[in-house]
């Protein structure tokens, strides 16, 4: 039997998560569950239903594992809890200072209804996570590195489009070549934040307004820009829409170590990765750790975990003796 | 208490382990195990013993981990089940065509002795293999490649040493980098053997020696060489020692693949390695693996695991709430 699986938000994150479930032949979507008026609500996926969320408790035992698709901001923090109680559960939580915080709600509320959660899947959190803890564990004398892009930064984009004058803008954060040569030599090296990233930034203005003063307020703008080297385009809504539509992204995550009896051998391990849509490849991770939570709660567990606390064999279709066979 | 470590077996690979137990605190070195005479035998940890291999028996109760650094052609495959009846033990099992039967051999004898047992351990198997397992889970519709190096082959230089007129030789395989660009761009391309990887040769001939012949004989070897475009350089013993001492390696693994209702959307994956010391890396994540079986059997648990079947949070000394905080 398939699992069955749940999307709760149909924004970019819910889509892509409908798409990855099309890519796994264990898996079915049941129903999407949406704020919106589910009849202008129209989804991909011919056999699953469109309700309302209000209604989502009434699907208690016709879904597995619910996918939680909203925002970290504002939309985890109350929605996992809860639906912790009624569902096994995932989201993508990436408000990295808060997760200690959501843990622990998320925890209570998923032991209250035996259920297994699994917060904060993607890439960053994520598998970047869990590349920096692998790292760590093996080589415990070193370093770690993250960097990103070159990709899309949602946040740094809407900033870009709170200022006045601005009709659009697409903001994208590039690592530094130069740095990521530095890291990759294993020398350890102390960068800083301008020395890591640059900022390149596509802007759409409103008829009339002072290119001169928008670029001012972007390149000046404390903690979004203030501390990087930062690039303005300004360019028309048409170039943007055509050329800066997609929303890719990636990254870096390096440890450089030392082993040795004196420390004289030098060790770098790197892992990235590069995704022509960012939501598209968040949902495919978070789909493989639903099919881990729905496996877990199969077990008898119930509880909050992270990517951390998760075997790797928990994510794949395989059976232990394929894996073993095909992949190690 | 310390978690207390013993290692069978002190070539390049067991000094590695102790090596990398002094870098981490929460373990200490109890006993070294050796098949030579004990007073010939060196080791660096002043307060750790250095015993006879037929006096392991001895120790049961002295050692929570005992690491395997035999090799997997005739030394593994015996003594990881003999030791798995007394020991939770680690090995680095490599040949990976007979690793089912392996499994199964250690998987019975781990059970019997109520003892847990780690196979293959180290970058590949290992960590390769990990990479490859999390990326096929995320990406079910993509490709995978395997590249190695730049390092040293032990055993393609073996090959050389066992021509005639060859008195001692160094065998580095090297990724081709118009391969890897290939394949980071997404395409999926299908390569040949002699398209991802060459082979450099540098060789001492005995006096005497025809190099003209030994050259050939090196190229046309089938399975080590006749496949790959190989170059041979003839140089001193004297260079050979100071230009090529080391044991480097390395290699990448890569996963492309595509997402989107109509796999519209491409993504790379890609893990690598830069190693100086290949037997010193692999001891780290051996030790890494050696506290995740301790861990586990403090848990009850018993039989035989590969890095599959282990959350990553076992292997670092970090509690949960650390790891969440610090590094997800």
């Amino acid at each position: 039997m398939s699992i069955r699986i749940g999307i709760l938000g149909y924004g970019n994150l819910g889509r892509g998560v409908e798409c990855a479930v099309k890519q796994n032949p264990d898996m079915e979507l049941a129903a999407v569950f949406t704020r919106r008026n589910p009849e202008n609500v129209k989804i991909l996926t011919e056999k699953a239903a469109v309700c309302r969320v209000e209604d989502a408790a009434e699907w208690k035992d016709k879904i597995d594992v619910m996918i939680l698709c909203g925002g970290s901001a504002t939309d985890l923090p109350g929605q996992t809890p809860e639906y912790a109680r009624l569902f096994h559960v995932v989201d993508s939580f990436d408000t990295h200072a808060k997760i200690p915080r959501h843990f622990a709600n998320v925890d209570a509320a998923a032991k209250e209804g035996g259920k297994v959660a699994v917060i904060s899947v993607g890439w960053d959190p994520g598998l970047f996570s869990l590349n920096r803890m692998y790292a760590n564990a093996i080589l415990p004398e070193g370093k770690d590195y993250t960097f990103w892009g070159k990709g899309v930064s949602q946040g740094h984009s809407d900033a870009i489009r709170r200022i006045a004058g601005v009709k659009n803008a697409k903001q994208y954060t590039i690592p530094v070549d130069e740095a990521l040569e530095l890291v990759r030599k294993g020398g350890n090296p102390e960068l800083t934040t301008r020395q890591k990233h640059t900022r390149e930034c596509f802007v759409v203005l409103e008829e009339g307004a002072d290119a001169v003063r928008v670029e001012e307020e972007i390149k000046t703008m404390p903690n979004y820009f203030a501390d990087y080297d930062t690039t303005v385009h300004f360019i028309s809504e048409e170039e943007l829409l055509k050329e800066h539509g997609g929303i890719p992204h990636g990254g870096f995550v390096i440890r450089s170590g030392r082993t040795g009896w004196e420390g004289e051998n030098r060790h770098v391990i790197e892992y990235s990765l590069k995704l022509d849509s960012n939501p598209e490849f968040t949902a495919s991770v978070i789909v493989a750790y639903a099919r881990a939570a729905y496996r877990l709660a199969s077990e008898g567990q119930s509880g909050c975990k992270t990517v951390f606390d998760i075997a790797p064999a928990y994510l794949s279709a395989k059976r232990g003796e394929e894996l073993r066979a095909e992949l190690l």
